[in-house]
């Protein structure tokens, strides 16, 4: 008998139509001989006025544990709506909430990880001949208090309950139908992927594809759990992310990916001596601020060096200010910002087995004249820094270089 | 060192803003050296909200223990705001969820019993200096499920905490300022009382004396716990309710009480033989409905009996419908149903050491010219039945006459 997990995000259960709605999916796959178990969480808005409430009452150094006791209220309104409408449609269902289901995390309030799930609880539910609906996000610490896994965290929790126990699926419903070659409101010839690898996944999500959290894909990709994203609206096939033997199409690349939260931050003129990028990377590191792209280029007399690299937006204007505590210091002419930069990847397992695959995407962009400020690339990506302005150019002509157009 | 339980109800953490009035209002009783632990309710509003959720999606037949795991989320998000607010306020806090508690009940969903509670993990945190913050109306059932004590379960939730930790005293915010002789908005020249016994408090609860809950009062009388009822919104010493030991003053009236809530059902003609009472109230008894104020006269001749006697309103449609069904097997005429009438009541120890206490009573209304319709009395109270147009008449001429009356 086939158990699958399936995983109901806050849109797909914003309010009772919805919930009723999820009840008869889940209703129709447990009539079709499947064993079910459902994380959910919650309900679409209720996450943000509980956090509002915190801050409302503490803006900043609010102690997380109460945090967590106060957000996790949410998840447990809609396990226990959900096993009530799955009752209604004669569906045996029980609520579980983290501490019940046996979610045990360490005790990092407000960004704790999953360390061990006890299966017995769960198991025993199931082999009672019923759904557990399980809420998502939520655990208990070593203290026995409340712990949530911060934002997203619902993913992880469906994908840590499936590895718990052992379940061939782990189904992610959620607002779009799978996961695309591209975004297809940039690229309209996106075609969705039937499957994807979990490096792949792991790279788009991290290169800003929303559709699932990094943290979960990883979690899957450990355990080895096949993780399938599909829409919650419809009723069609999804995508399934799952090991690169269970492959069938062998595209080179599966997707081309941007993401607008980068911005460009170039120190000019930096005596170039031994330890300058530790003394320059050093405070911001500090400061929790990721550094990509690093590119760094020396002058003619090998004297300076100018460094570039990447920061998120959000943190373009601490950085700046954090570097130009440390100019005397350091010794460099001067800081420039660049906010309107855009990354753009091509992602795909067969590159490791296929060569001319970073040419073609340098050539691609040098037709349309567009110029490649900075270069990364892992394994299984290639990214490129480039002007804003050409973000949408740039991916529709690499999804059709690299052959993924619908037809 | 003085321990009190303070508890708060849902117009007392209404919003973020009373909330934080409530933190500044525990915080002056921590610095004044009072050691306090406090039972807050769900936000006003909360609770319906939940419940109207769950009965959206099942409408009667829900399954009490989802129920309560919905239900009792309203207290998960008090205890966490207040104990940040506590914090915020400079006094250490801790949020505790029933279960966290150790409030034991029984398994009966949405209106449990409290059966033990555990004092050890309150006691800790008091004995670390710090405000506990306990969800009121909730507790875990022997299956490891959320339970909830039913409406107005918190009084009764800090009655049970307080007399766990041996408190000194128990403090029941609320929005009057205590208990009086009788309702002031009926009779202007009430007085709130300094004092009163558990006895007295239990019978103007159950007549309709809406302060506190007639289940908290037991509960107080059994472990005896002090219990003050008092104001949130306002600074001013409320009721005590005490042993009569302790009473001081020696009134033998403590309260005129009425209750609206009841209507007079006549059984008129029944044939006067043996177990025909219990042929009657049989069928009352079975569909729960609760039978009040009993009276029988028997004609002139000795072969029929009218029995009147009294229900609440909500179940006056009902009573009717099952005697109607009985009544060919019974053997009576009709069935005469009236709810404009209202039970008022006089109320105090004393009147167990002072004779004359009913004919007071009885002479009081009778000079008013208003009819009794029937009599209830037990050793501390005692009830008539008038119509309901005299209920203001007959309170404020009661209230006068057994010199109650405001100077």
């Amino acid at each position: 008998m086939t158990l699958v997990v399936q995983k109901f995000g806050g849109t797909s259960v914003a309010n009772l139509e919805r919930i009723r709605h999820v009840a008869a999916r889940v209703a129709r796959h447990v009539r079709a001989g499947e064993r079910v178990c459902v994380v959910v969480s919650a309900m679409a808005g209720t996450t943000n006025q509980l956090v509002e409430w915190v801050t409302g009452i503490e803006p900043v150094h609010y102690d997380r544990a109460e945090y967590d006791t106060v957000v996790a209220s949410g998840e447990q309104v809609t396990i226990g709506l959900l096993a009530l409408a799955l009752r209604r449609e004669g569906i045996p269902a029980r609520s579980f909430l983290g501490w019940q289901a046996g979610i045990r995390t360490d005790g990092a309030h407000s960004k704790a990880r999953i360390v061990e799930i006890d299966p017995v609880p769960l198991r025993s539910c199931l082999e009672a001949g019923m759904v557990p609906v399980v809420a998502g996000f939520q655990g208990i610490g070593p203290d026995g208090r409340i712990t949530t896994l911060g934002r997203g965290g619902s993913d992880t929790s469906a994908v840590a309950v499936a590895a718990a126990l052992g379940a061939d699926r782990c189904d992610i419903f959620t607002d779009v139908d799978g996961v695309y070659t591209s975004d297809p409101r940039v690229v309209p010839k996106a075609r969705k992927l039937e499957r994807i690898t979990y490096e792949e996944m792991l790279e788009m999500a991290s290169l800003g594809a929303k559709v699932l959290q990094t943290r979960s894909v990883a979690l899957a990709m450990r355990y080895r759990v096949r993780l399938q994203v599909l829409s919650s609206f419809e009723d069609v096939p999804g995508t399934l992310v799952v090991d690169e033997e269970e492959m069938v199409e062998s595209q080179i690349i599966s997707g081309v990916t941007y993401s607008r939260d980068e911005a460009k931050v170039s120190v000019l003129r930096v005596q170039d001596r031994p330890g300058v990028a530790a003394a320059l990377f050093g405070p911001l590191a500090e400061a929790h601020i990721n550094v990509d792209m690093i590119v760094q280029s020396v002058s003619r007399d090998g004297r300076y060096a100018n460094i570039t690299f990447t920061v998120s937006r959000a943190d373009l204007a601490r950085t700046v200010e954090i570097l130009e505590r440390v100019r005397d210091q350091l010794g460099f002419e001067r800081v420039d910002a660049d906010p309107d930069v855009v990354k753009v990847s091509v992602v795909g397992v067969g590159m490791r087995s296929h060569a001319g695959v970073a040419h073609r995407m340098f050539r691609t962009l040098a037709e349309r004249g567009i110029n490649i400020q900075a270069i990364s690339t892992s394994e299984i990506k290639i990214s490129v820094l480039i002007a804003e302005e050409y973000a949408e150019l740039a991916l529709r002509a690499l999804h059709a270089a690299y052959g993924l157009d619908r037809s």
